[in-house]
């Protein structure tokens, strides 16, 4: 991997040079055609919200109109550990990580059967749990490191191990579309893991550390407290870096390294996505603050119940598809607000439209 | 039909009476059994959110837990026209209805495209247009009428009428439940339709008019204004009943009859229900007012732009699945949502438990 540039953040790094340079704006011509057909389909105009919106973007991301059916969608559910789990973030044990890994591998996971509900196949990216997982045809061994360090205590990571999580999450990508995927999901497993998305989110958008800090899996009100200090505390001694992937190796996670390069090669690639909860809007904030233009390419699955998380998606300006309170990870949001996305490019490809239809127009 | 009784409300109208004393309670049993089993699933404590609430209501409602699957939704879209249409309420052409349902008949309608998404059939009941409509194995003619008289010079409908749309509304319920439908999603259709619904949810709420009564199918301000000027002054000369289907029949429409006699059906049968929007709303605070407990049956699928139906789901109580600014109709926001309550009961049925999937709790 190669150093950072000394002139920040120019991204000598050519590998990621090359994945930002390749995202394309969407197709403009394509999405004034759905805008077209949207105003001529059997209905008032605008009446079908922000599916109509939705299929626009489709359009421009696919570079068509009416849009292909998303016939295969994929869920990749980036994994790791982090070492802040050492200063008690959480009740629960680091090896829930790893078993919990062995149950997605067993297709017992609220994120399995949401996506069996859907069509949409489950992959996980072990991008560094703090256990022995092995691998298989649906458990990817990206293994960076055994868990990040504790980002209470100096960076989670090198920018070269960050660097690295970005390039694997974007070849996961690669190979997936490769396979026939033309939706991506994302994912995402690690106990600890809301303490550096919140951490990521107070850096890359200027909120304090209280407003972005939740409960995660339901803490209690001692332990909240000590998580929010600990994002305060580590935000006034590294505040946010002009480079990203510096903030991400200051305070972010492996799999948040992961989720970045998994979004920019799918905008590289044309392919939507749909993120899911906090996690992902946590290294979306960072896609955002690298290539802006890859946001255009991924659709915002839910709001989760994290305070976080809706001040992401704020600084994001994507409006969520499903608000259920949902605070679960795994993708579960993505993969709930899936068929979302896809019933509004149908309405494009099969509605009548009001000549086709005899249907008078006001 | 019978003549209402002297003691309103007593509903001594026969198979009304049968209709609202055969809905059950919930089963208290199923949904403590569903409460305890979300509590064994490989998740934190009530981390799915609204789905959570949705799987143990889905319990109480079949009388079992986990819940069967709904594998054979089916919308039944009841239109109708109104004669308040002549007060030039909507720029739309009363023609529009009739045209609709051949749309409907065809396929090309929205409701047809999100329908043929999740595996639903979608019938149409003809409660009473304004035209001829050929009746066929999906569209059934339940006409009462062609188009209520217009509610601003008087009743729109008798209460006789009123109560025939509940029985036909009821019997469409029994036949598509006889049929094997284990999951009963309302639509609608009818110009002019919104007027009625705001009328119906100011009489039956006490809101004001003007919160009520929305642009339906994006109405100018001149337009707008004169819209709540009759619902306002109608509520004034026709104040609500104490009966409610005097009220329905006051200002409702023949769709909103049916549907309200579709619901009762439902829950009298212990199959559940997913609202769409604003006219389904209104129909729904008449079977609240008639039989509360007939709405633990029910879903609210989505939350419709339309400010009347913010009104409505406060009032009845519900909370919405999809939040997308839909103004559809048709049984869009209720197909649309249907998957989220499928997904919720999947969870119960297909997760593993803690304890067999080896997960360690905190």
């Amino acid at each position: 991997m190669a150093a950072m540039s000394s002139t920040s953040p120019g991204y000598s790094d050519p590998l990621l040079h090359h994945l930002l340079t390749a995202v394309a704006p969407l197709d403009a011509r394509a999405m004034q055609e759905a805008e077209a057909r949207q105003a001529q389909l059997t209905k008032p105009a605008g009446a079908l919200g922000v599916l109509e919106e939705t299929s626009v973007r489709l359009c421009g991301i696919q570079r068509t109109c009416p849009p292909r059916p998303l016939a295969k969608p994929v869920v990749a559910v980036f994994a790791a550990d982090h070492g802040v789990h050492a200063r008690g973030v959480t009740p629960w044990p680091q090896e829930v990580t790893a078993s919990m890994i062995e149950n997605f591998r067993a297709g017992g996971a609220a994120v399995n059967v949401l996506a069996r509900q859907v069509g949409a196949e489950v992959y996980v990216v072990d991008m560094g749990v703090n256990a022995d997982v092995a691998a298989d045809d649906r458990v990817l061994d990206r293994k960076i490191r055994r868990g990040t360090s504790d980002l209470a205590a100096g960076p989670a990571m090198t920018r070269d191990e960050a660097a690295a999580g970005v390039f694997l999450g974007a070849d996961v990508a690669q190979q997936l579309v490769a396979a026939g995927h033309d939706c991506l999901l994302t994912g995402d497993m690690g106990i600890a893991n809301t303490t550096a998305s919140a951490a990521l989110i107070a850096a890359l958008t200027g909120a304090e550390a209280a407003d972005v800090t939740g409960r995660g899996t339901g803490i209690d009100d001692p332990t909240h407290a000590h998580k929010i200090s600990i994002v305060k505390v580590v935000l006034e001694r590294r505040p946010a870096s002009e480079d990203p992937l510096e903030t991400l190796a200051s305070v972010g996670g492996f799999e948040h390294a992961g989720l970045v390069g998994f979004v920019l090669a799918a905008a590289a690639m044309g392919v939507p996505v749909v993120l899911d909860g906090l996690i992902a809007g946590a290294a979306a904030l960072v896609v955002q603050a690298i290539a802006p233009g890859a946001l255009d390419y991924c659709f915002a699955g839910h709001r989760s119940a994290e305070p976080g998380h809706r001040v992401a998606l704020q600084h994001l300006g994507l409006r969520p598809l499903v608000d259920l309170d949902l605070r679960l990870g795994e993708g579960t949001g993505a993969t709930l607000a899936f068929p979302l996305v896809e019933a509004a490019g149908a309405t494009l490809r099969e509605m009548a439209t009001f000549d086709a239809a005899g249907v008078a127009r006001k």
